[in-house]
């Protein structure tokens, strides 16, 4: 990958300060998807900036979870083939449609998701009268959660009981090639090779009891979903600096606008968490980084992006919850546009639905 | 594969009850592992029973996490090949080096960690004056940890600092093919294929910090190692019911011997925590499910199989830990041995090494 010139299609991405003697990798722009195809990594397309049409990547790599194992080597092809998509040079490219497609990654080797937004966890302190969490400031909170069964962006979501408290949490989400461990803030964001959305659903009436015991969360983090395509950091322009995207995310829970804080409001930014992850293991490539629900201090303007973080303002303002979890059939829109009004990642669209009898065999 | 009948290498294990129209599958009875060969998934191997020969398995799967995800196809041309060597049949059968292997599933999808000892759970609450945890005694605790890159039996693990509080946990881990969402304990056991030793590393000083944020260890939990042998359950012989493995697991220190506990005290069985991981989540073929360090409340006789514990006890009994945790340099070694004295899994003996400069780059 050339470094130091911009070739068409790339340009140079350092949005945090870099060890003096670091190299400031180049980043192809592109988008990529992953259409199901009945395989558990499905089958790689590169998808045009306006999400419009879509081209098949197969003659380049299987699948995203291999290209990420090669990125150097894969990426400028996968460039390459989206300069072509856009400027119409494709020709057997086909309408891409987000309702054929899996998560950008069906399934990787690491999912780790932060808590890096301060409103979330200040709000929710104060709602459960929990003590400040020492050092939250400098430290940043982290979670393992289930990799190897996303889902796709509108595909349904399958849960056991509408007592289990069903929430949806939209955050951004980071995908690294290999961070070996010990990898400093100031070398991580280099590592970052594309950018989603995600909504990390949750059970809320089974997160409290796991919390308890310090041990982190299995019952209550079922399957995260992703948008439908995932981006370099490139494809964000100035909107993406500090290690954090600086456009607001818009949610929408059955059609009505819940909230749209602005994701750039990160207390730590994407270095960091990477940074955090990588302390005492390394992170193979694949390895997916999440921001946490999305939060900003302003939140009786822009509102949230779960209803748990409604329920804490409602109980902090109000005394008790008022809005009630999500019910089968409720549907849940998050989605980020640029400043021209495209959307960026397309939407994850998506509905929970009650686990059926063949499912829980 | 036969059900109903023992073909040779085969036999029945249904340990538990199943459901009424449950079919109780049968498992062929063979011993595996993964040696390194610079890929990620190395090169799957039969071992004999005795561990002193070994059979390459390529011709019939290249790996061992591919052969889960097709187990009851693979499964019984390993059990042949394994037939064969045992009976001196294999024409290139060669010496088995257990400082040749990586972990029998090098990488793989999910890791959950279960602390299924109850006598090590009320040790750590009394030397640190935790409040009995709610609902312990009916309610498994568990933890995700890193699942995609484990080291192997012989191999160093390369840590930063012995200021955290290297540890070592002797544990006993299952491997399950895929279990769907919301299978019940009952359900579960048959789905254990291969039966192994972990050593589940630890930071103890980094776990306490990360146990008060309630969302689990991240820092806390290096990679994991696992034994140079994987073994189905059928070749435990009765030592192998109620979803538990009745042996003791010896743990030496520097050579000396460190605790003796016997595995089969498990508050649960292995069939309830493989339903408690399931219940919002599919497991994924290849997922690993771990008991937590060993423990019994015969510690006074048998000792321990971490350091943590036997510092809680000093804290219990004299008011202060006397032990010191690892130096880099310290050895742990972890074995079981069958009824006869012969090694099960072989040893699991590995040096804590300073992680150098060129690892932390």
């Amino acid at each position: 990958m050339p470094t130091g010139a911009c070739a068409p299609g790339y340009s140079e991405i350092c949005a945090v300060p870099v060890e003096p003697d670091a190299r400031c990798a180049t980043i192809p722009a592109m988008k990529v998807a992953t259409l199901r195809d009945g395989s558990p990594d499905g089958r790689l397309v590169v998808v045009s900036r306006d999400l419009r049409t879509a081209a098949h990547a197969e003659s380049i790599v299987s699948n995203l979870r291999l290209a990420l194992e090669s990125w150097d080597r894969v990426a400028p092809r996968l460039a390459t083939l989206y300069d072509r998509l856009n400027r119409g040079g494709v020709e057997d490219a086909f309408v891409f449609r987000a309702a054929e497609v899996a998560a950008p990654l069906p399934r990787t080797w690491q999912w780790l998701d932060g808590s890096a937004f301060h409103s979330h966890g200040d709000l929710m302190e104060r709602a459960f009268k929990h003590a400040p969490l020492e050092g939250k400031l400098t430290r940043p909170l982290m979670y393992q959660g289930a990799s190897d069964d996303f889902t796709g962006a509108s595909q349904d979501m399958p849960l056991t009981s509408e007592e289990d408290g069903i929430d949806f949490e939209a955050e951004i989400a980071v995908v690294v090639d290999r961070v070996p461990m010990g990898t400093s803030a100031e070398a991580s964001l280099r590592h970052v090779k594309l950018v989603m959305l995600a909504n990390d659903a949750s059970l809320r009436s089974l997160a409290l009891i796991e919390m308890k015991t310090g041990f982190g969360w299995i019952h209550a983090k079922p399957s995260t979903s992703f948008s439908p395509v995932a981006v370099t950091p490139d494809e964000l322009g100035p909107a993406w600096h500090d290690g954090r995207l600086h456009r607001p995310v818009h949610v929408c829970w059955n059609g009505k606008e819940f909230g749209r804080p602005d994701a750039g409001a990160m207390g730590f930014g994407f270095h960091e968490l990477i940074a955090h992850a990588a302390y005492s293991r390394n992170l193979s490539a694949g390895t997916i980084i999440g921001s946490g629900t999305v939060s900003n201090a302003e939140y009786p303007v822009v509102g949230s992006a779960c209803i748990a973080e409604r329920r804490a303002i409602e109980i902090a303002e109000q005394g008790e919850p008022l809005t009630h979890y999500m019910r089968f059939g409720d549907r849940v829109r998050i989605e980020m546009f640029d400043s021209s009004g495209q959307s960026i990642f397309g939407a994850i669209d998506q509905r929970v639905v009650r686990a059926d009898a063949t499912l829980l065999s």
